[in-house]
């Protein structure tokens, strides 16, 4: 045995990733010492109660509600409790103490990562945040290192598991969504308050941090346009199967030029779920698997795919960073900030440009087409492709038409102007559907 | 403008990738300052001919034939002259004389990587080498960094852009070897001389490089197993697309259990055309992409997907390798060496552990198939499938017919030690081909 330099490292939080990251440090101990050049000593982990019943045989001694002194004594932190507060008073102790800190806590980066980046700057700290952006997925130290020399252009992500998980059953089996949600829920793959995945919220907080990293800009959450997947039926998954497409709900994050920065260049980050070709890579992501597609300038298009989440493995990307972090440590010098001084402006969702389908129900008659290309032509919308199918007479709204209209590239703003004026216009239609084309 | 540190960075070699690398440090200068809080001033391009026809268009004064005078003056060194000598001699100078180097050279890496880690750990300088594996995909920090808290289990890459272009061809138009060769040739997706692809020297050498990274142990370039795709006809492209597979040069890495080391743990590392069934995500890698396919104990299954090649995109790993080197000359410390503490023993081919698939031409009479079926099962060879189909009677041989057996796992000195005895039995067999099958 090399006799190595000590490190402690305070644990914040064990559950389902806290409880699996304490048994690896304790089980692969004197592995991770030779990769780190330092021993890694699990100091002790916090907790709100330690009678609580854990997943997992952790020492019970190890254990303590007194987060605060844990802190002072600790090299690394790694904050497993997710949540704004009390996680965010411990990271800010942790770094003014002079540890370097792990974080997977997607939620307080997405709110407050300037601050707490800014707080480790002062001090020459480093903050770790692998974990909490796609789980077990390495798309961190890609964007902020690998492709620090390049220039993003798009990122399309697959960033949360619920979500993919629904989607994926909706199109492969042709199940409706609060079905297929009421599954994910009693398999555990779903949250009894599905909301945060849902409506987009979690992909939301990703998009924030993967933009932030990919164009070098602090990207503040409330900038993410979202959307979620609850309004998805069984009819447009099945709608976009047959036109060569599935539903996935999408993190956009996106550089566009001509706007009114001094470089004439803004970026666009939105969530929501689009139609995606069959045949984009993306397609073929299944279950609740993650994947980060990433189109740069010189390197081309990248595809990171893997488990999103899980307990064990997101603590591969947790026991990566106190790697790195011990790395550090022992290598000395002051931390590496994160780089936001391109400072571009974040437009709002009316200024992003991509395709579109939309999906009317019209009166089925003569000129009704003529008058709805007329509406979309004077709101700047161009049509690609149109199918219409007749819908049998129920004999009280007469004769009615289904269009399932694909548009060119058109600004978001004009295409739901445009969608606006269609639904008061006089061939009674109802919209069915809009939704956006990413990849094609 | 923030008036940032100045950093000179001394570039050797002009060719493909160091043109574009010129190309983009001129180019994008202010922006990589901004990202890597430090101005990169590009010193001087070394090259052998100052007059020689270039790429781009780049500044005749910063071309020189003295290496030795700009490597003394700079604080970053990128190597991208390739081979060994004069490269080693030069990244050796850069290194004892304080600065961080940067190589996209795989060559050099494989056969002399530990001399040249030793060589930075003695000064406390870090050797960047990102783009030295699979071109632009980010490979090396995610195995570097992302999993070192983690187990590699295994590693399938499709590391070799000229050879996956070719069977992907084959796969895609039932073309010859030769045929798509030569064409390959013509478009300059293949050198002139392609042995180094062809023959799978390359794949083997990026093996090593990855497979030292994921074991945490130094691989040398000779304890990698290889074969070339000179030998896959048509015809076994074929065969392997009715049986549900796609063939794909594979560099495999992994970790065995079960062996003498004192931990019983050990690596093997092989590069082969395989069967890669069409279901896994390595057989929808098409043209001269890469990916490499990763499985971890925590982590589970990730994939890394991207051009493995090209001026420009081998350019974006090496820019990222730049930046990561100023922010590391910024932050201060020494470097982080390669841990290679693990040092776990490198078994040859013969203790690999694989599925087969045997196809054999024999005498088609009774009692054959018992006869095989017995050598195999006293080789140790379990029968997982036999498909049989009868070959017309040429009047010469008698009838004849065409075997494929796929296997069970065996131990590949078994299985080879079987073949031999197979092809001396007195069923007259011809061996057409022994495929090994990964990912099954």
């Amino acid at each position: 045995m090399i006799d190595y330099r000590h490190l402690r490292v305070a644990l914040l939080g064990a559950g389902a990733v806290g409880s699996q990251v304490a048994a690896l440090l304790l089980q692969h101990g004197d592995e991770l010492a030779d990769r780190a050049g330092a021993s890694l000593q699990l100091a002790g982990i916090a907790v709100r109660d330690v009678d609580a019943p854990r997943d997992t045989d952790l020492p019970q001694e190890l254990f303590t509600t007194d987060a605060e002194s844990l802190i002072l004594g600790a090299d690394i932190v790694i904050e497993l409790i997710g949540g704004i507060e009390p996680a965010r008073t411990y990271l800010l102790q942790a770094i003014n103490s002079g540890a370097d800190v792990v974080t997977a806590n997607k939620a307080l980066l997405a709110t407050h990562g300037p601050e707490i980046f800014d707080a480790a700057d002062q001090v020459g700290a480093q903050v770790y945040y692998e974990a909490a952006a796609a789980g077990a997925i390495p798309i961190i130290r890609p964007l902020r290192d690998s492709l620090a020399g390049d220039r993003v252009q798009r990122i399309m992500g697959i960033v949360n598991g619920t979500t993919n998980y629904i989607l994926d059953r909706m199109d492969t089996e042709g199940a409706a969504f609060g079905d297929v949600l009421a599954q994910a829920q009693a398999l555990g793959y779903a949250e009894s308050d599905p909301t945060a995945d849902v409506e987009g919220y979690d992909a939301a907080q990703k998009a924030a941090i993967l933009a932030s990293l990919a164009f070098h800009t602090a990207v503040p959450l409330e900038a993410v346009h979202r959307e979620g997947i609850t309004q998805v039926t069984a009819q447009m998954v099945e709608d976009a199967r047959r036109a060569g497409y599935v539903i996935k709900l999408l993190a956009v994050c996106e550089r566009l030029t001509g706007h009114g920065s001094p470089t004439g260049e803004a970026i666009s980050v939105r969530v929501y779920p689009a139609l995606v070709p069959r045949s984009h890579p993306l397609a073929s992501v299944h279950g609740a698997n993650n994947a980060v597609f990433v189109e740069a300038e010189a390197a081309g298009s990248l595809m990171f795919y893997g488990a999103g989440a899980g307990g064990v493995q997101t603590a591969s990307a947790v026991l990566g960073d106190v790697v790195s972090a011990a790395r550090r440590h022992i290598a000395g010098g002051v931390g590496v900030g994160e780089s936001t001084r391109a400072n571009l402006p974040v437009l709002e969702i009316g200024h992003a440009v991509t395709q579109y389908q939309i999906t009317l129900e019209v009166d089925d008659r003569p000129g009704v087409l003529a008058t709805i290309a007329t509406t979309l032509s004077e709101g700047r919308v161009s049509i690609a492709t149109v199918e219409q199918t007749v819908i049998a007479d129920d004999g009280e709204t007469g004769a009615r038409a289904r269009l399932v209209i694909g548009t060119h590239k058109a600004r978001e703003q004009d295409l739901s102007d445009t969608v606006e004026r269609l639904a008061v216009s006089d061939v009674a239609p109802h919209v069915v559907s809009v939704l956006r084309v990413e990849g094609d």
